[in-house]
């Protein structure tokens, strides 16, 4: 076993626990366009004012704890299963979400159909990704977006592993949990379903809908609070931690509202927002601290962490790409993440899936954790 | 204050331990050609046989517990001093040794004594570096080489931080010690000495001269066990470490029987070879786990341990060369390394100081260390 890397002392966790409690209790959440979760909340307590819920911190802690520390994320074949969270190495996905595709040539275009079963593919076929993920690219029919459930049917038709669900919306997520056979809790835990709330502390209609379907079938829910600090979070890691922990409280609570026991990660990511051209950068020194405290904190309310792999704001896979790849997987590792989403392939911001760099990545993924256990322990 | 990274359990540590014990006491080191050396071992109770010493752990331990945990290693001015060991960051040394100089166009050359004085310039001027080091490259002039003095001098007249002092030989040493205004161990530790042995198991003449002249001067020796696994040393991670581990425990022990209270530094260094081009490979997996498991075993014997920077096999600055860069340095500074040498600037196994990549990895250093401080700890 590896102990992860304790950046922060008790105290500091402490403190910064302390203040997530604060805004929760002073500022609260607004839960947006969805009178259930209000309910829910006020059901445990919480004051409602409007949209927003202000609540204390020690029963949404009790109400998390109920949670597993770990759970199998299965596959289409027992084989391909994975548990996330324990002592085993890190679950890795392959990048979510990106609407180009760098092909080998170094052209970029939007992603395609073909892209898009191709990239299945390849994630079934590399022995260092665990899950196909979902959304690897999104799909472009000329100018329209190719329908949902043909991404579902992509990963369904061409792999064993564990894969993601959708979130279009609570009923894509329902049409693809039928396509995969999830019928009921019963069946296990079949799907990971990417539930981003929208810093700062507030939780849109659809995540809601989404958290709250996927947790009454069971499936598991990976909360994130994805922060740009400076610009949607605090400037300061210890600001943005205090913000993204008492935002994803509120969700990760919800679900065990929904249903004691659902499966959930925890995701506290948090990136520097650049004021010289106003968008996030990846890969930065702030951005792995941020990532190790915040397994830290996640790992504190009882839950699997979640990390990032290689990413980088680089266009092309060059010196920049493979030294803040390297750094934010690194940062990840070290903190003992869970789960690693964006493990590979990850290019321009998260902009562009590069076919060669998910190649060269996959391979380093190979080469690291190969030897992740060379080492007696 | 930042917890160190443990890789390994204690028992692993001391499974390791037992096994370099074992080492020292069965297989032995060999020290050549100097036999005041043996003498030293004899004295604190070593069997010697020609020139191969077996020597029980405990004594050793004993001996090497009266280095300091830390120390001060004085610049030409007070300002620049910087303590090596403690809570500090880590004191950041700039590469050393490469024979050849990439330009800024692309071309490489030998490198020149003009080249050396710019290198000795910039490391000077480098908010991030600590230090101007030493042989920062190799200076040539026609097919001859620079005299060493000549490079004392450029540190010397350019540059006020601690530098690091010549190992060529016990005469140039001293003499750049003198230079240097070091007259005894009173004057402090004005100097940092590298100190490699010649893996497996063997100290050759000089540097067990060079290492008896720095202890007795109360200057600091950096006794590096610089291991290529599958050639000079296990293959495994495990097995390289035990026997490093044996290894600059005798050398860090001459030191305190020249002079208890020399400061040493203590670096156990592994890469893998590879059978391929037959040469070390540097930024990979296996030597990021020695990197940090070594630093462990340094710290249990109460001296500062070593880490390496931005170390790289690639020719040029590309996405090789910022993944290995990226993990060797993340190693280092997850391990809690107290001084990292080769901090910038290093390119093709060491063969070559990169000036455009000098400037790069300098400018991520800064990045990376002015926010080593901003979480509160």
């Amino acid at each position: 076993m590896q102990f992860p890397y304790a950046l922060l002392e008790a105290h500091s966790l402490t403190a910064i626990e302390e203040q997530a409690a604060c805004i929760l209790d002073e500022i609260g959440v607004e839960l947006q366009g969805d009178p259930e979760s209000l309910e829910a909340m006020e059901a445990v307590g919480a004051r409602i004012e409007g949209e927003r819920v202000r609540v204390d911190a020690e029963p949404l802690r009790a109400l998390i704890g109920q949670a597993p520390d770990r759970f199998v994320w299965q596959g289409q074949s027992a084989a391909a299963s994975v548990t996330v969270g324990g002592d085993h190495r890190p679950v890795l996905v392959p990048f979510y979400g990106p609407p180009n595709v760098r092909q080998a040539d170094g052209r970029t275009r939007p992603g395609t159909l073909r892209d898009y079963r191709d990239l299945v593919r390849f994630c079934e076929a590399s022995p260092a990704l665990d899950s196909t993920g979902f959304q690897l690219c999104i799909a472009h029919e000329g100018q329209e977006l190719v329908p949902y459930m043909e991404l579902a049917l992509a990963h369904l038709e061409l792999s064993d592993k564990p894969m993601m669900g959708s979130v279009l919306s609570e009923e894509a997520l329902r049409n693809v949990a039928a396509a995969a056979g999830v019928g009921s809790a019963a069946d296990g835990c079949r799907l990971l379903h990417l539930i981003n709330l929208t810093p700062p502390l507030v939780y849109q209609q659809n995540p809601l809908r989404c958290l709250r379907a996927s947790a009454r079938m069971g499936q598991a829910s990976l909360v994130t609070s994805y922060m740009m600090m400076g610009a949607t979070a605090p400037v300061t890691v210890a600001g943005a931690l205090a913000q993204g922990l008492a935002e994803i409280m509120v969700g990760l609570a919800l679900t065990q509202i929904y249903r004691p026991g659902a499966p959930v990660v925890g995701g506290l990511f948090a990136t520097p927002f650049s004021m010289q051209f106003m968008g996030p950068v990846f890969g930065t020194p702030e951005s792995h601290l941020a990532q190790i405290a915040g397994c830290q904190l996640v790992r504190r309310l009882g839950i699997p962490c979640r990390g990032d792999g290689l990413l980088t704001s680089s266009k092309i896979n060059d010196a920049q790409a493979g030294y803040e790849g390297a750094s934010a997987l690194g940062a990840s590792l070290a903190a003992g993440a869970d789960l690693i989403l964006h493990a590979a392939g990850w290019l321009e911001f998260g902009r562009t899936v590069g076919l060669d760099k998910l190649r060269a990545d996959e391979a380093l993924l190979r080469a690291s954790l190969s030897q992740a256990t060379a080492v007696p322990a």
